[in-house]
């Protein structure tokens, strides 16, 4: 939930100028993106996304965001299109930052995944990586495999404060996954992001994805396990078989997975497990004074961690080969 | 800026059952309302701000909110209007708190107020006191000057950490304004808190006044000058008589100041800055881990009751007799 910069009127019709949205009716800052400032725009022309972009996001990779979803909006997938200006920009500054405008999607974010949510995400997942084929543009994982012990280092210190033992836990872990981590996986862009909150839904029907400010080139089957992580264990913990195999089933009537892939979810489900609880843990520990975010729980996903040790083969997670 | 409490659409569609709104399109929490979680809700019937009440709103004082709205919209004034279901009932509970829903308003609040705007406000401010009247129900100022005294006894130990000699100015203060408040001034239904976030414009006019969970019975000309000090000071810290004559004759215009009210206007703007000086002062002090809102500077309120106590007639406010 983020406001990090105010936006007065003078500011915003210079910068609309360019546009052709018609006047201005509204302007509200919105309680979602933790990394920028999100407002929902109203003018004459309908109803907008206005972000601008803090300073966590690289200002050179906002090309690459913005050119995806352009990419797959044009090709069908329901997700914010940018709005350009009369000279064909997407993006512009305000208030002394890069900004863009989106299309607003209608729906609502689900709180509690049931069973078919998770099957509708693993059908919109499979429609992500299959229509995201062919951009042009591509964004190195920064928080892939390699970035892992470097930012383990920015919380090693105080890890045990969090949970005792977890210096050890992480360690013997990142030892593991360098040693099994699999590559030459069928790859290409990822949301890399896609929680529940990412996903709007229109009763039973996925209605948009959003938030892209993850998405990079990685293995599809990695992006397949964050949104395992992040829609099929319950709020107490447990892991819910049933909606893994709602996801995994609807995800390969979309995109099929190959041996290969189905083979290696166990070790990429620890990693992705391990990447959330790293970056979480890092802001548990340097909440800013000030800040306007509550950090979220890396023990949550330390948990999920210990789940997919204990996983014997891909049929745990819901995908028969 | 605040979401404390998250809805899901479960409860979202219990809760709405019982209005004639139709389907849920969206539901963004805004970053708006310091006390309460603001929703942005567009269902097939239009936008609507769905408010959930948390804990610093007395519940028994929200009839008295919800009712002044229905008064003031049904009399013309360009505010919020409360949606009631179908038994007519304006107030419910979502997710175990008392909600309500009102009318959107577009529009966009000002960041920096120009001549215009405070002559526009201090007309939608006398005509907010004149459509009151006649509104059956009251509530007592609980911000009044026999509650200052008490506030400040929450922040004594520690305001000259604040800045040094605080509790001193602030004890003389008090003692001042107990011998010279005026009493038996034209009073009734006051907003109390019409800072430039509260008042949206389209363009030059007035397109609504909102956030009413300050309004209370006392004295006009009190919320007056609680207006002068947030509309007519520059970010400077200097106080702009053009602007204060913009404010003072457009009211004026509207509702007519009597000779007892604009004799009182010099003592009653120290009170109403001593008053946001002492509320922002225990908030400052009191910030709670996890707070979502940052708190307001103290001194800003300070340095405008170091003004006032330096104003020799009305006439230094911008008013004539």
């Amino acid at each position: 939930m983020a406001v990090y910069t105010e936006v007065n009127e003078e500011e915003l019709n210079a910068f609309l100028a360019p546009y052709e949205l018609g006047a201005v009716l509204s302007l509200k800052g919105i309680a979602e993106g933790v990394e920028n400032s999100n407002f929902l725009l109203k003018t004459a022309s309908g109803s907008f996304i206005l972000t601008l972009y803090e300073k966590r996001v690289e200002g050179a990779d906002l090309p690459f965001f913005l050119g995806l979803m352009d990419h797959l909006a044009a090709r069908g997938l329901r997700c914010p299109q940018p709005v350009k200006t009369r000279a064909g920009q997407a993006l512009g500054r305000l208030a002394g930052r890069p900004a863009a405008i989106v299309t607003f999607l209608e729906g609502l974010s689900v709180r509690r995944p049931a069973l078919h949510h998770c099957a509708a995400l693993g059908a919109a997942l499979a429609d992500f990586h299959r229509l995201g084929e062919g951009f042009a543009l591509s964004r190195r994982n920064s928080l892939s495999l390699g970035d892992w012990g470097p930012l383990f280092e920015l919380a090693r210190s105080r890890a045990d404060e969090v949970s005792p033992g977890l210096t050890r836990v992480v360690d013997s872990e990142l030892a593991f996954l360098q040693a099994h981590w699999p590559s030459h996986l069928p790859h290409g862009i990822i949301h890399a992001d896609l929680f529940p909150d990412n996903v709007l839904f229109l009763g039973q029907t996925v209605s948009g994805l959003i938030d892209f400010y993850f998405a990079c080139a990685d293995a599809y089957a990695y992006d397949l396990v964050i949104c395992l992580n992040a829609w099929c264990f319950e709020l107490d913990g447990s892991f819910n078989l049933t909606k893994a195999r709602g996801l995994m089933d609807a995800y390969r009537e979309h995109r099929a997975l190959r041996p290969t892939e189905i083979e290696a979810l166990p070790v990429l489900a620890r990693g992705a497990a391990l990447r959330f609880a790293l970056t979480r843990l890092v802001d548990w520990l340097n909440v800013p004074a000030g800040a306007l975010v509550r950090p979220k729980n890396p023990l949550e996903y330390i948990a999920k961690l210990r789940f997919h040790q204990l996983v014997e083969s891909p049929g745990d997670l819901g995908v028969t080969p």
